[in-house]
């Protein structure tokens, strides 16, 4: 949560200019997204949330993550639709930075999570799935499985200092998940990081989903695990059934998923604590001193990991 | 800049259901306010700032910040006005906090400073100054005159780490205002913080004044010095006569000064410029690693104070 790029006044009316918006009433830094610097600016035409991308989303990704934003605005998925400029083009520059406007989402990402905000997340996960299908666009998933080993070896020698014995663990986890991954499930766009913080409510009612940079092509069931995962477990580290059985059987309203996928899960919600848990490990080894960003606790992923590791059926998750 | 407490959509919920506001639609942390922390909410009524006050603002000092603001609104001053629950309260608590919900002002601070800023400035300070002259409550300035030395006196040891000598130039100057400091000139509240980041303009026009939390009672003159510093130097510290020009002659334009307010304008400049020094230099001393406020370059008001010490006559400031 940072502004990186401050924006001057006089640059930021000279970008809006570029577009139908309006005159810029007002631009206030936000703090919310931990890779991108947004503004959130009010125009002659209502709210929007400027974007300048910083070093750690690839440019040459941008135009995958908007166009896919933009497809699924268009089959009323409630997510950022990015704003074209006069001369038609979205993806633009400011300050030195990749920069886009995009439309602003009302709602509240909830804090307390509750059944009911799962179920709706299971619903709004599976209607993405679906109306990806027939997005052209493709993006391999660099966070897969064949990622996990250099991720853990980067941070192997010291895992120690997190929990003794933390790398041995992994590396016997990492050489179950390499051997029982799945060979073949239902493929499609995966938004691969919908945890609660993107998002939003609007009392019960899912709102909007945001943030869409890690979206890629993967199994659609390993985004539901991830899901699972990211809302099913209480802060106490315990598993919720409960709130399992509602997100599962919404999104299987929405979406049919096969016996294959269903008996995949536990594997597949592994290799998503998995990946989590690297992610942090190497952020909380590797972050510098004094940085703004205050790096994720790994361990609550070893958790969640070494819940799945004793499920015997996916019927733990709370499905027949 | 930065979100200091983090408030729950459930807390916040909670909190806005005491005001006649409708329900919550969105809330972003802002990145502005190095004092308090900010939230930007969006209601059925419209856009607020939730504020919720982090230690260093004094909560006895609230009601009189609170009560100006209330004030100055209900004089047509552009500036936050503090919105009541349906009790009557402004002030409440959020969080273990004070919190307050004030209006939204539109507008964006200048990044490069026009002359046509600086006159706007001139004259909303001077109808600050009247709009204020019958407000019943006071608060001592805090930073005058009188506490500058133990100031110093706290930073005196390092202050060679930032220049060296510059401890002996300090005290030097100090003594000079200590014996030359007016003993009597109009006094009233004094905003005392009118920085370029806390007045806010649409286009030319000025919309909004803000960061009322410095705001004391002191000579008004010294108000005005406090502006001709903080806006009428160039970013290379040279001084911009034609910026002070249209800064005084619109402020006399609505608030007559005396004779004896225009002679003092030298020392109440050198007065404002180690004021804001010591507090930077006291800053850059000791602000913790890794916080999350970069502390300000204090050697840019030595400059600005050398300038005034070569004043020989209020004439430099473009004034007949």
């Amino acid at each position: 949560m940072a502004v990186y790029t401050e924006v001057g006044d006089e640059d930021l009316e000279r970008f809006v200019g570029e577009y139908d918006l309006g005159p810029v009433l007002s631009c206030k830094g936000i703090a919310e997204g931990v890779e991108n610097t947004n503004y959130l600016i009010q125009t002659g035409s209502g709210s929007f949330i400027l974007t300048l991308y910083e070093k750690r989303v690839a440019e040459e990704d941008l135009p995958f993550f908007l166009g896919l934003m933009e497809h699924l605005a268009g089959k009323a998925i409630p997510c950022p639709t990015p704003v074209h400029g006069r001369d038609g083009t979205a993806l633009r520059r400011l300050c030195g930075r990749p920069a886009v406007i995009v439309t602003f989402l009302k709602g509240m990402w909830p804090r307390r999570i509750r059944t009911q905000h799962c179920s709706e997340v299971g619903r709004a996960l599976a209607a993405l799935h679906i109306a990806s299908q027939d997005f052209a666009m493709t993006r391999r998933n660099a966070l897969s499985v064949d990622s996990w080993r250099p991720l853990l070896e980067a941070s192997a020698q010291r895992a120690g200092e997190v929990q003794p014995g933390l790398a041995d663990l992994l590396f016997h986890e990492l050489a179950f998940l390499e051997s029982n991954w799945p060979k073949s499930l239902p493929s499609g766009i995966c938004h691969a990081d919908l945890f609660p913080d993107n998002v939003f409510f609007i009392g019960d009612s899912l709102s909007g989903l945001i943030d869409f940079y890690f979206a890629c092509n993967d199994f659609l069931a390993y985004d539901l695990a991830t899901c699972l995962n990211a809302w099913c477990f209480e802060r106490d580290r315990s598993f919720n059934v409960t709130k399992a059985r509602g997100m599962l059987s919404a999104y299987r309203s929405v979406r049919a998923f096969s016996d294959a996928e269903l008996t995949a899960m536990p594997v597949l919600a592994r290799g998503s604590a998995l990946r989590f848990l690297l992610t942090r490990l190497y952020d909380w080894l590797h972050h510098p001193e004094g940085a703004m960003v205050r790096p994720k606790d790994p361990l609550e992923y070893l958790t969640i990991l070494q819940f799945h590791q004793g499920v015997a059926s996916p019927g733990a998750y709370g499905l027949d």
